[in-house]
Parts: structure tokens; C-alpha cells; sequence
């Protein structure tokens, strides 16, 4: 048995916006995603080796708010954050504000896997990422066209963009479950669009947009990100299966339109507990989304329809 | 009825290390900010006021590791990091990376006042500083010649000396409850001694050094931060208090004793509930802390002894 869920961003993003030809798009990115992660699961990899392949894959792809298409921050340059979590022994690694940094979710794994610290930022992490050997690549590497022009015209103050719609559908994420019966955790992300002050938001932040533990579920989630700080969003629903009697299912709920809608945090999460159920639930008008398990298709959505 | 306690750090600090006049200065340094704290809360003032006066004071004080006394990183500088919560409206900021701001919590409460931001990182985090107003102090301001002397004997492989039990001995916090029922918590740290790479530690994450709910409890933790992030120490303590029947005091001794312990996360935290409960637990040599409740004496304590 194994499984594995991938989102690409929640948010409000009127059907009429999304033409049946990128739809399309945004479905084959995920579904690529999970083929990627899958293969590993399915050949009994780990489940930490298929998080972070199914984000590459994402951050790989300029459709998604992370890696190559990532949101511009204000002053016209992109601004990483990523972080991963490994169930069976709680061990994480994240990084923030990398500007140079391809795949960030490769680099928070190298964090967790060959530094005594979880959290590194900026230059910093790179000087670190350096020595373990990783490349550098100019900040251009991450810009698309599509990004600067909703930069354009968030700067002119078209009433019709937020930031936080904008921001909302991309940032990416893979919850999974191995055969040995472990759970893995990653997001990662360009952060809110024209952003400012080197801001931070829940995707690095462990417990927030990332938590793993196997005696609960691995979660990572995708939305408005201060109101996920505040709510502790991934370690809250994976406090509320440990100790209380509920299913992963219901923590999820429970977070996502009890708590989250409490405090206006729009956005939803991705779950996946040492049982191999998923749950994919969101707030907002959709959340990009996909599950495989083992012998099933792989399978794709985006707003409340199955 | 109100109630205050505020923590200068847990770690291992050999009783012959601390002589009576260093003992002396110590908890003067605690009484003090018990003293600031509690006239705020005494006159009805609130759990934030009071949390980030008590936090000012220790920055202040050259003895702990923030503001004022932080410890270096490994090329000779000091990296501050902060956060404040409120538990009526779960609003939180935090600040990390700081060079330049000589009350880190003030600015750490500022973000989450006067901006829409949960957390700000460095040059990005002063400039919003600039703007709402505070000054900038040379980085040389936090500097002590103690703290010197400690990274250069680290620098020189001082077997006697390690990162952790020299940064332990600082972190300061603060958790009150006001007279109106509200909790707030609030962390200031310099970090790691001669850490690397920009790495953030658990005080400023909320959910791990830091959290509050008037749900639950308000909490700030000190100790080795990577453990403590893994863990979501803060947070995992309110959520054993609103999802268990346990009490406050029973949540903090499972985390500081079961939880930390099992991942070797050495170090300790204080908490106070809506019922005025104080615990503070340290699985650690010592911990500087101290409390105070509404018609009491200000107390004050290093080792287990009470």
C-alpha cells in the first residue's frame, strides 16, 4: 500500500478565467507530478524521496507559484520559501527567501539531511547550498511573462487583482505514504505576489503550511498564509488525531472550515495519514489538485466536483 | 487576578560556573522584569503590554542572549530573532535576522499591529521598521566582551564549550495573563552562538518557541531550537490543554519531559493558563525563571530547587 496527494495552489479563480485549454495544462502538471512521485512509491522508495520529487516537478513547471514561474515580490525579483518533513523520526528542513536556488524543496532536504540546523534564509542558505554542491542560477531563471504582467498591474492598482488571489493558486505541495509505513511532507513556494519586506508566509514555517508525524498524517497546505501561522494549521490537525478520537478526514475538516474560516484564512490543505487515506479539502473557490494509490489512476481536480 | 513569568534561558550551567554575585545579578535581572511587567498588569494593563515591557528589559540586560548581550554568529556578528502572540485573536508577528533593531519584540509586535504580515526577515524586516519609526542601532551595540571571549574560544575548539550549552543560557521570554482573561506570550534571542548560514531558530516560529490562545495557554520555550521546531513545542502544549482533559501543567510536563526528551531536545518553557496556572518545566541543568501573581512577592529561580 502506498499513496500520494499533490495540490498546486487553492484560491478564487473564477471558472470563467480557466478556458478548457489550461485547465488542461494545470491538470497535466499535476498528474506529471504524481507519476513522478508515484514511480517511486510504486518501486517501494521512500516517501520523503517522493514529496520531493513530485514538487520538483511542480516547481519545474512556470504554471505554479513555486520554482520557475514563482510570483514577483513589489520591487520586481522572486523570494523562495520551501520546507519538508519526514514522519517516522519528525526531521525537517526549510529554507526562505532563496533568490538563486532552482529547486528549494531540494534544498530544505539537504538542510534537514546534512546540516544540525531546520531553518536557513537567504544568502545564508545559499552560501550553504554552495558547499553542499548545489548550483546557482540567476533570479531571472524563475520570471515568466504571465508573472510580470500580474505584477504590472497590481502595481497600477487594478481593482480586479489581490495579491492574495493571485498568490493563492500556485504555491505546491505532496503529502505521502510509503510501503515501509512512512509519512513525508513538503511545500514549496514563491510566497504572496508583490510582497515586501522580505516576508515570510506558512509554506516554510514547520507546522504551519508543513508538518509530518507518522503517528498522525503528513500535511501540507496552501492559502492565506499569516492566518495558517496563527492557526498552526498543519501541526493542529495533526494534534487533533493524536489526541482525539477523530480521523484524519475530520482534523482536516475541522481546521479547514471550522478554524481557518474562523479567522478568514482562505486556502485548504492536502493529508495523508499511515492508513493511506487522503484528504483534500479547501475553503476557497478551488484548490489544484491530485491523489494517486497504489493499482489506481492517477486523478486530478480542481474545484469541488470529484 | 493576573499572572506573569518570564524565562533568561535553560541549558547546562554548572552550579560552580554561576558564583553568588553572578547568581545575584541574574535573578535581579529577572526580578526586574517580573517588577516592569507586573506594574503594567497590576494597573490592569494587558498581557501584550505587559509580555513586551518584561521582554524589553531582558534585551535590555547585557546578561541574556537578546537585545543587548545576544551571542555572535560565526563571523562575528549578532542575528536577532523575535515573536510575540495574542491569544484572544490568535494575532501573531515575529521578526528573525535582525541587525540593526535594538527591542526586537517591539518590532516583532509592530508587524503584527501595522502590517499584513506574520513574519519579517532582515534588511526587509528594518526597512519596515524604518518606516513605522524606529531607529537603527550599529550592530557593535549588542556587542559584550563576554560574549566575545565565548566565540573565540568556540573558534579555537575550547573542548569545555559547545554552541548549545552557551546559547542555551539567554533566550528570554515572557507569558502573562491580564486581569481581563487575555494571554499573550512573547521570545527574544541572539540564537546559536557561532551559527551559520542565517539560520533561524525556534523563538520566532510561531508554534514552536511561541504561541498563544486564550483557549489553552500562552507559552515561550527556550532551549535547542531545531528540537523545538520538529517538535511545535508551543503549540502541541495548547493543543493538549483544548484536546485532552489535561491541565496546562500536565501538557508542559509531557512535552519538556516525554516529547523533548525523546528527541533529545534539551531545554525547558514557560506557560500560564486563563486560570492564572504558571508552569514552567526544564528537562535541562537549569533555567533562569521567575513569576509573579496578584498580591504575591516576585520569585525567582535558576536550578530545581524551587
Amino acid at each position: 500500500m502506498f499513496g500520494l496527494a499533490v495540490h498546486g495552489g487553492a484560491g478564487t479563480l473564477p471558472r470563467a478565467q480557466l478556458d478548457p485549454d489550461r485547465e488542461r495544462a494545470y491538470r497535466a502538471g499535476l498528474a506529471d507530478a504524481l507519476q513522478a512521485g508515484g514511480e517511486i512509491l510504486a518501486r517501494n522508495g521512500s516517501s520523503l524521496d517522493a514529496v520531493t520529487r513530485a514538487v520538483v516537478v511542480l516547481e519545474d513547471n512556470p504554471l505554479f507559484n513555486a520554482g520557475r514561474g514563482a510570483v514577483l515580490t513589489l520591487d520586481g525579483h522572486h523570494e523562495l520559501d520551501a520546507a519538508i518533513m519526514e514522519g517516522s523520526k519528525l526531521r525537517a528542513g526549510a529554507v526562505c527567501g532563496l533568490h538563486h536556488i532552482r529547486n528549494p524543496v531540494e534544498l530544505a532536504r539537504t538542510v534537514m539531511e546534512h546540516s544540525d540546523y531546520v531553518m536557513l534564509h537567504g544568502a545564508g542558505a545559499e552560501e550553504f547550498a554552495l558547499q553542499q554542491g548545489f548550483s546557482l542560477v540567476a533570479n531571472e531563471y524563475f520570471r515568466t511573462e504571465e508573472r510580470w504582467r500580474q505584477l504590472e498591474r497590481l502595481r497600477r492598482g487594478d481593482p480586479q487583482l489581490s495579491p492574495l488571489t493571485i498568490s493563492h493558486v500556485g504555491t505546491v505541495g505532496a503529502v505521502a505514504l510509503d510501503t515501509k509505513g512512512g509519512l513525508a511532507a513538503a511545500t514549496s513556494t514563491g510566497g504572496m505576489t508583490a510582497k515586501r519586506y522580505s516576508r515570510i508566509g506558512d509554506s516554510p514555517i514547520i507546522g504551519a503550511g508543513t508538518y509530518a508525524d507518522d503517528r498522525c498524517g503528513a500535511v501540507s497546505a496552501t492559502g492565506h498564509g499569516e492566518i495558517f501561522i496563527r492557526a498552526a494549521v498543519a501541526h493542529d490537525i495533526c494534534a487533533r488525531v493524536r489526541f482525539t478520537a477523530c480521523s484524519l478526514e475530520q482534523a482536516v475538516r475541522d481546521v479547514v472550515y471550522g478554524e481557518l474560516v474562523a479567522l478568514r484564512g482562505e486556502g485548504g490543505v492536502i493529508a495523508i495519514d499511515r492508513h493511506g487515506h487522503i484528504a483534500m479539502e479547501f475553503n476557497s473557490e478551488g484548490m489544484f489538485r491530485g491523489s494517486l494509490t497504489a493499482g489506481g489512476e492517477p486523478r486530478t481536480s480542481i474545484y469541488g466536483d470529484p
